[in-house]
């Protein structure tokens, strides 16, 4: 099987401080060293989080994380605004709905950055909740979800506010205190370069005085009493999370520094798809997007006319790169590539250099690359 | 940090050809290879688990697949029977009470063989399922769940049949379909030599008809759809399905000569045990219980007078391998040594000639070893 570098916003290419631990012993996760290396994780996901509350560990993937606050914060047939303009917030939607939440989905074209006083201008006095999306990753927008908290909560200073952090947690500045949110989730196969497999739930002090016991295996309340003591309730991924502890102890004493790096990676396909003349997806009032709107875990750009997701996927393929398209009403008509896991600066030119080439090559062979090309691919 | 050679009933010691796998690269979980993967460990399952309805994959450790399919089969205020008799069938229990499931308790004895009239008699036609567990870990009992099943399901042919088969799997012989039954769960760091966080759901025919949409990460029946096409619906633990296959392309060719090697195994572990005049834990009308009963995943012994379970742990620690205690009720009572992970032929002769010769010493010594000893060791 031929090795494909992964330019896709999650899952990512593992930081190699993780791959040296992944290859271990097993160890089991009811032992003091154990024990140790999950502290030690959920109290470096408290200063990633930027919040003095807690930090939860789950074995699932982030939407079990998002499920899992959700029923933990709201119960059936409490008011929730849901701003829907990419996959990952029509999830919250989804999620809502699937736990019996009355849902009102705030419908706006797919890859358009959120506009605090529209939302807040729909929260009303018996609005429980606000679900956000921090990075859409589905269309490359960072939303300005500290202004839009701020605002909402003018509205109703009840409201919960929770936002999905996957892919902006070690990608872009993030503080769940300081920025107004309650509850914040994200997962390992994002900005922190593990495989899939844990969600982070973080939970502020309203929200934690808010949680609720819900269901069994999804139950914070019953993961916050054991993970108190370092045990999740149930078997545990750690092996993921002793690869966690691994990454965060290179990360957490530069974060600064490796955020500045991510984003200027990120501003640099920008500004080689813009250099060949290809449209931003992010948008604001219709046109592209400032820079700070833009999230780092992601370039997207709209598909130039002629060219298809198949012939550019696979160009892209032919150079060992594999790339991400769109999802879906952008499907076929945006395609996205990602910085987001693990690179040395050195391998960072060859890719930028790389995609420079094959998006200059495509838009100069739209229907695919002519035969001799292909053959010495 | 020493390494400890785990001989706990999960996470176990991890098949050199799933560490192989799980050190490789990052591969993308929505692409043809991961596809072809995640079909084939499909496949696999269905074969492992002797049924001709459907494995489902879920990245949770086994409880969330318990729950996913106690929610998925039943509705709040279905009556269903759990007979409880160790910490996971009370974990079902939990399960339905945590799901609004009219569970009837039919508490018995911790470590007792389940009697299969005893359980039928309390099978009324609206009781709606059963919930069993085959391998009862905390305990170290095999339970006749065909048996069970059979009278049951004499007293109430729609009676649906769940069994937890976390710790039977690719250790006792299991054949859902052929037993009986109509749905189990198991997961990755059990019998498959795995780490946690992959459960396996197994359905048949019956269950697959009863199968209702709830919730949102649980789904079983969005679930269904998703991974007949080779995806999960939401990210799946990608590297554990990939090692998972490579486990099953061992095991499967060679599965009855596996199970009888893991039988061989834990008869040892016994036989050394009753040796030393320690006395089994599986009782069966209130006596030892024969062979029939034991679950290959772990032996299982009350501690002998004067010996405490610190002093045991410490002594097999000093030795390097990791033993667990008991739970629940029997905390403090109970000790399990387990083969359950892979081991060399001779490797497992070494660790039965320690597990042999340290049971020896504390017998000896039940205050500890002496300060000589306890120096060198």
């Amino acid at each position: 099987m031929k090795r494909e570098i992964l330019l896709t916003p999650g899952p990512v290419e593992l930081h190699p401080r993780a791959r040296l631990v992944l290859s271990g012993p097993q160890i089991h996760h009811r032992t003091e060293p154990a024990r140790g290396a999950f502290l030690a994780v959920r109290e470096g996901l408290k200063r990633a989080f930027g919040t003095e509350g807690e930090v939860l560990l789950l074995t699932t993937s982030g939407t079990g994380g998002m499920e899992a606050v959700a029923a933990g914060l709201f119960s059936p047939g409490d008011r929730v605004l849901v701003p829907v303009s990419g996959k990952f917030s029509e999830r919250w939607a989804e999620i809502g709905e699937a736990l019996g939440l009355s849902v009102e989905r705030l419908s706006l074209p797919w890859g358009e950055v959120l506009d605090p006083e529209a939302i807040a201008a729909r929260v009303t006095p018996d609005t429980r909740g606000l679900f956000l999306t921090h990075s859409e990753t589905s269309t490359g927008v960072l939303n300005p979800v500290a202004e839009i908290a701020k605002v909402a909560r003018e509205r109703n200073p009840e409201l919960l506010v929770v936002a999905d952090a996957v892919t902006s947690l070690f990608l872009a500045p993030f503080a769940l205190d300081a920025m107004g949110l309650d509850a914040a989730v994200s997962g390992s196969q994002k900005g922190l370069m593990l495989p899939p497999g844990l969600a982070f739930v973080a939970l502020g002090d309203r929200a934690l005085s808010a949680l609720k016991p819900r269901g069994y295996y999804l139950n914070l309340v019953r993961e916050l009493e054991s993970q108190r003591a370092g045990e999740g309730a149930y078997t545990s991924a750690i092996q993921l999370v002793l690869a966690a502890r691994e990454v965060l102890s290179v990360l957490l004493p530069e974060l600064d520094a490796h955020l500045e790096r991510k984003a200027h990676w990120n501003r640099s396909l920008y500004a080689i798809g813009e250099g060949l003349g290809l449209v931003p997806v992010p948008a604001k009032e219709g046109a592209p997007a400032p820079e700070a709107f833009q999230s780092p875990a992601t370039a997207a750009f709209y598909l130039p006319e002629g060219v298809s997701q198949k012939v550019l996927t696979g160009a892209f393929l032919e150079r060992g790169y594999r790339i991400a398209g769109g999802q879906g009403p952008l499907k076929g008509r945006i395609f996205r590539v990602s910085l987001m896991g693990h690179f040395a600066e050195g391998e960072v030119r060859r890719i930028l250099a790389d995609v420079e080439a094959v998006l200059g090559e495509v838009l100069l062979n739209p229907d695919g690359p002519p035969r001799a090309s292909r053959r010495s691919g």
